[in-house]
């Protein structure tokens, strides 16, 4: 078989004015990015706002494992089958981060035949939004840094004069507004800065991946420009020396920031294999941001396809529960059904298995142990409200037999449908069967649910993600996360949501317990205020908000060839 | 006077399209960035490989002062008055850096009735190279660090056996690459990374702003992509625990730097007020780098254009010498003459005044004191071998007697020619007898030389610039520097050219000396490798390769309006 990358230049794309007419985007509302590329102007939304909303679906999947599950294949793959079969689809997907691109061998445009393309224009810049994100979330840095130098050296009347502000006394030891970078910076987690003759104070600081940044998840959840100028504005970037909130508007800086951002906040046009619409916009990592693509997005999408595949990143922990309970409450738009991918090795390595050699030989026992992650994660979206479709996301070394014994259990679990899906290695066609399922689980009437309130206390909330959200036997906050505690009630900021960043690997907070962990305490070491995107962020146990690059980087293998062409993602 | 940002949304700008048709390029060699910007294949080199060279025009200036040379207005302006005379022209102009956008009030598109539109998207990412040449840069500090982390860990044995790879043994006191951003920021001039639990080395580091980067140097020096991914091998990272140099090549992270550059190295063609082709490309900052615009836009500018109108940053002492004894020895392309900018305001302060009303007042002592800055300019230029056109850029407080005396000083002083540019107020219509006279300049036949030849030692090299270059009595290098010269020739760098980055201010290395420094001894504190790029950097003084905010910085001036529209560029 093909490379992804080959069989992504091998398809001759549409031009993206074609797939916009097609869709119902008129010429006139986008800015093309070359010929496969359109940011969508948010004008569009006045004008289909009379449009009736299509059927939502959100992908989500099991406790991943090294393997790859294949989420995004299937989000892809299926959003080309329900298009195959006649019905109006559209992708809505996060844009790729580079640290991953070029950290593991892998991008994020989906793979074989169910792919984004052209997909290094997809894993690479895209439309410059992670870029913009940086450049604003860093001027911000800037600015912080730049006031504390300048109000350091005067008086705080020399200051006033000479400037022309009011002294705002930011506190060197209380600054949360750290910096990012779209790398997998290890050696940048933490760092002093204001080193050196003149440039100081000096103080603590470090960066985390752009995806990490209160400004992707601000992109992701604002309705329109005003909304992200608004939010904006409310960023706290720092205490002062009397513990009071300084925020972006206190700062002044905040209409810059959103200067930077005014094109970013336009979702990208792209398109499948098979020529069908995917918007592109906001960025992942559910596990340490909330990691859901845009609420614009999504709201062009609905008001022009009949029906909108979007994903929440990583398992059903993590990408799909801050779906239901930020996304979801931030949009008003609810999810007619969920699908659920799972694959005969990512069950076998929830069992506890980790050579791939066992994996991919048939192994009931291993099956049926690690069926219960599955098991478990089905009934994690059930409580949601919505009908759960379990994609089995099939692998040359599969058996048809342990096929047909998971398609049963699942049946048997309750699921509201099961099937294979192909979409790897056949694209739309391989996923005919699973898009008429999907068709008819959003024709059910669903009643969904939020798992928790936002009228309760931070700690109430906490306590059902913990609880009901990941089946822990309680939490335990850290000293640190107690004293942050009192300080988001002192800030009336106890009615945002929370949004947890913990590992992926595990539905505990330990990626080393696969499977159903039982019985643990949710250790709480951190509480972020994002008064900006509107929730709390709980860090759980040792979760690092900058990836490291591993001994054998993916970038190793990227070049370009004899004929100017990229080679080596994939 | 409308503003700027006014004066460029009122211009509805023509297709980019239209303008590329009538200045010879496909519309298949260009890839849209919305309506009023593209991105230009590099295959149209291949199609007007054939085509005569039109002529190439260097704008320069007098020594800069806080209140505006015009220099791009000069360019914009020019380039204007050349079209509306009947000449097929064309400006090549720098990408403006965010840092001064949002650092002090202003822009980079020129200014008034002589400006790139729209103003703002060039102002703000254009089509994206600043940021690509960050991401690939800051991808290399990652790479070292990820390296000396992982070798730091393991026997160089197991290191081998896990990775597939060699140690490098990278000596974590002897990185040469540091990192980048677009913005000021003086607090990460000079950092400690590193630090925390596994997160190690832990060494010194620190951010330059972006145009200063090698990579930056190698996007305007570059040929072709094939050049570009040969220079990004050579580059010298760090130097192991032998003292031997550790490139980008070696660390395997070459071709990946160069695949997030496969598209900034594409010039992007944009256009004046007038309907004027415009291509932008490359970094702005002639202190701290070469500071000119590519090799690859002046050469599809030459291919199409009768005259291309290009820019080196600052006084001719910074971007002009750069342009001479760098680019041009690149490019093999030759100057066929000069503008330089000078105003009377400059000229005043040129001569030691700094209050602003003072400047405005006639003053004739203060005017023939100033005139001896751009009499060193003059003469500065004209050793290069070109013909100089002076362009007095007028003022609305500027008296036509102090103009007049002006005008005819340099005439007496040996200049082809000089006008008054009317550029900012009156765009083209103001430019049109600098135009007919910059177009008898350039029918000249003119001998350009070279300020030193490239086989003579660096320490020569620097030499004929201190002396030459800018009238000094000799230099000095710290012990540091020459530490460095010896690693130099070790290498077997001796060929390269240097580049130096120093002040602006002043012709010598200090700024406070105003008019025509003399006797000093210039003070070269520590020399770069840029193996890369293809030159030795020399730092003067004590220059600063990142810039900081002020205290009243250009940001807080910057928002969106009800409108939704971007206010406070200038």
């Amino acid at each position: 078989m093909l490379t992804d990358i080959e069989i992504s230049r091998l398809a001759k794309p549409q031009h993206i004015t074609d797939i916009a007419t097609k869709f119902g985007i008129e010429t006139a509302e986008l800015s093309l990015f070359g010929e496969a590329k359109a940011k969508v102007n948010l004008s569009i939304l006045d004008r289909i706002q009379d449009n009736l909303d299509g059927k939502l679906v959100i992908v989500t999947a099991v406790t991943p494992t090294p393997f790859g599950e294949g989420k995004t294949v299937t989000s892809i793959g299926l959003t080309q089958g329900l298009n195959a079969i006649g019905k109006k689809a559209c992708a809505c997907i996060r844009q790729p981060s580079m640290g991953p691109v070029f950290g593991i061998k892998g991008g994020a445009a989906g793979g074989g035949y169910s792919q984004v393309i052209p997909m290094e224009e997809m894993n690479l810049h895209l439309t410059g939004d992670i870029h913009a994100v940086s450049s604003a979330h860093n001027l911000a840095a800037a600015a912080i840094d730049a006031r504390l130098f300048h109000e350091s050296r005067l008086s705080a009347d020399e200051f006033a004069h000479q400037s022309g502000l009011s002294p705002l006394n930011i506190d060197p030891e209380q600054i949360l507004w750290r910096r990012v970078v779209d790398h997998n910076e290890r050696s940048l987690r933490t760092i002093t800065v204001g080193l050196g003759e003149l440039n100081g104070p000096v103080h603590d600081s470090g960066f985390d991946i752009t995806a990490a940044s209160e400004l992707m998840a601000i992109l992701a959840l604002s309705h329109d420009l005003k909304d992200m100028r608004h939010r904006i504005g409310r960023l706290v970037l720092a205490m002062d020396k009397h513990g009071e909130p300084i925020t972006a508007e206190m700062l002044g800086v905040a209409g810059a920031m959103t200067v930077i951002m005014t094109e970013a906040i336009k979702p990208t046009l792209m398109q499948t294999l098979t020529g069908d619409p995917c918007l592109v916009h906001a960025g992942p990592f559910a596990n340490i941001a909330h990691g859901n693509s845009s609420i614009i997005a999504d709201r062009i999408a609905l008001k022009l396809a009949d029906i909108v595949v979007t994903e929440g990143g990583f398992g059903s922990d993590m990408g799909f529960e801050k779906f239901c309970n930020i996304k979801v409450r931030e949009s008003g738009k609810t999810p007619d059904a969920a699908v659920l991918v799972a694959t005969l090795k990512a069950l076998k390595a929830n069992s506890g298995l980790d050579s791939e050699r066992d994996i991919n030989l048939p192994d009931q026992a291993r099956l049926e142990a690690g069926f219960l992650n599955l098991k478990w994660h089905m009934d994690n979206v059930s409580q949601y409200g919505i009908p759960v479709v379990v994609a089995l996301n099939r692998f040359p070394t599969d058996t048809q037999e342990e096929l047909d014994w998971l398609k049963n259990a699942v049946m048997q679990a309750g699921a509201f449908g099961c099937e294979i899906s192909n979409a790897f290695s056949l694209g739309a066609s391989g996923t005919e069967a699973l898009a008429r399922k999907v068709v008819a689980a959003t024709a059910q009437n669903s009643a969904f649910r939020f798992l928790y309130q936002t009228n309760s206390s931070i700690e109430a909330k906490l306590l059902s993600i913990a609880e009901s959200g990941y089946g822990a036997k309680g939490m335990r906050l850290s000293n640190e996360a107690k004293e942050q505690l009192v300080q988001i009630q002192a800030m009336g900021l106890d009615h945002l949501s929370v949004c947890i960043a913990k590992t992926p690997l595990s539905i505990s907070h330990d990626p080393a317990i696969k499977g159903v962990p039982k019985g643990f305490e949710l250790p709480i070491t951190q509480l972020k205020i994002n008064a900006g995107a509107g929730f709390i962020t709980a860090l759980v146990g040792k979760v690092m908000t900058m990836p490291g690059l591993g001994i054998r980087p993916g970038y190793l293998n990227i070049d370009i060839n004899d004929q100017d062409e990229i080679v080596g993602l994939a």
